[in-house]
């Protein structure tokens, strides 16, 4: 965790805390325990973060946004549950998945039940405030759905275009950090154009971010920090922002190539990864990922310069968010 | 449907197609499609008639019911979608289950989606209400969750005491029942005392019906009417109030013959249901799970005697009360 924000970490990690000692013993287990399992994994806890520092941000006591940070935190574990069934995924952070541990019944329902308890979360606030959190919270739920969905599809979508892999990344994964800001600006009682703002910084963060981890996946120079294996996007012939940029702008013989390559299945891991890079490369898609994800970065820090607050934690946020996308890098 | 609550069932059955008026052609389709599809088998709409029912009850407009009326036929229609995943069911009101027609991600998520907007449905009242309202929908949420898990639990459980199996199926299936009387009857802004006495009615009403859905299921002399394999239970070996009931009161013998019988898979389906009928009716099983069902039956209606509301609409609800459970007689 960088340093800047660890006492708001510190305080989110402990109310976790608090709420998963609720979780030993109650029954039926089937239900409970991937519960604790899951949020027991880890992870950067990124977005409960996210809540606590737009309070913060409002010089408001980030306690009050509490509820909210562990709202998304639950909203996002039940999304992992759901999309390693989904993905068929039997690892995740180096455990087995919940429906590998236990079985895709359980999966299902310890999932169903997070969804419901990151609505209940929320129920801790006043009249106004709760209406309001749900509302972003349930629009905002219903977008990474949707992300999810359009994900899937390209999976086996003949064309995709570069607009329509933005919006879908945009519903998948940069929407919740917009949300899980501006859940904890409304924890501030601030305004609504400081709520937009604040929404629309995490929204295009999200966007650089994911375009970053796109590009890492293929051009990471350093294998450990990233922790995956390099390349594995290119040979499950996911379509990511490098390859639908390669495909737009492939002149015929390099598009041959790609459909070649990206169809076979049974060639060598290593003359695939070379020939699609090779391909990359004529086309330069390393630095116009980092061009668009650099637009992104730039949308991003305008919204957060127009939101009303102290420059010093603006600032503050901006490096947090800078050294963020760094590791992306 | 029955015929003095007509207009009731017309009130909502309108609302429900100019809500899905709204899913024809939105994006992605693969999880609205689903939405429209399940919401199109029909079904007895129970659940948001109880909503309007209770609303009107007490005198108050039954529109003002229709959003929650929408909620719980939205969350009755995801648990669907998710238990017949659970259930590995292929069909469902004579027509392909969600993850037969398209395939169980689809299923999961399409499902997801619904469990949302069915809080959704509930952005419709004010600040007040909606809290009210989102707590009530949320622990009956996760009630009903609890009960699915303690059903799949039950499945490889070496004994389940009759005592276990109530309270399995009160979660399951009878809170849902007392939630959609308790939100129609807060949106009639009614007493505390009025809310709990509802609820109460629901959810005893809720266990009665499903005991004699247990019974129906061996006991049916009427096939057409049920439109069910009749035995089915018997030979899936399924745990109903039966058969736990028949194992509580066995002697030694009969235990033998129903662990024996039960633990058949190849014998021919007759002589299973055969064998296992002869033992419930030494055992007095049909008697015993119709008083037991009367038993709750009393409950809900000496609840539903203590709301205070117009003579002639508690009569009226008796009476709808009690009709239901003759279907199952």
């Amino acid at each position: 965790m960088l340093n800047q924000y660890q006492n708001l970490m510190d305080l989110f990690l402990r109310h976790l805390e608090s709420y998963k000692i609720n979780l030993i013993g109650k029954k039926p287990e089937e239900l409970y325990e991937p519960e604790d399992y899951i949020l027991s994994l880890g992870g950067k806890r990124l977005r409960p973060l996210l809540a606590l520092i737009a309070c913060d941000l409002f010089d408001k006591n980030p306690k009050l946004a509490l509820h909210s940070a562990l709202a998304v935190e639950l909203f996002h574990n039940f999304s992992l549950i759901h999309d390693d069934i989904l993905d068929a995924a039997p690892i995740r952070r180096n455990m087995p998945t919940v429906h590998k541990k236990w079985n895709t019944n359980i999966a299902i329902l310890s999932g169903d039940v997070m969804l419901v308890k990151s609505f209940q979360s929320l129920e801790n606030y006043g009249f106004k405030e709760f209406k309001k959190l749900s509302k972003i919270f349930n629009d905002t739920a219903i977008q990474v759905c949707e992300g999810q969905q359009m994900d899937m599809n390209f999976e086996t979508a003949a064309h995709v275009s570069v607009e329509d892999y933005i919006h879908m990344i945009t519903l998948k994964t940069a929407v919740l950090l917009g949300c899980s800001l501006k859940m904890g600006a409304v924890n501030a009682y601030t305004s609504e154009e400081n709520l937009n703002n604040i929404y629309e910084f995490g929204k295009h963060l999200g966007i650089a971010f994911q375009l970053l981890d796109d590009k890492l996946d293929t051009f990471s120079e350093n294998l450990e920090k990233f922790g995956k294996q390099i390349g594995g996007d290119i040979l499950a012939s996911k379509k990511t922002f490098l390859l639908i940029k390669a495909m737009e702008l492939s002149d015929d013989r390099q598009k041959k190539d790609l459909i070649k390559y990206l169809g076979l299945k049974t060639i060598a891991s290593d003359k695939k990864i070379e020939c699609v890079l090779s391909i990359y490369n004529e086309l330069n898609i390393k630095k116009l990922c980092e061009q668009e994800a650099h637009k992104h970065t730039n949308i991003a820090l305008d919204n957060l310069n127009k939101v009303e607050a102290s420059s010093l934690k603006k600032d503050q946020l901006k490096i947090f968010a800078l050294e963020l996308l760094k590791r992306q890098v």
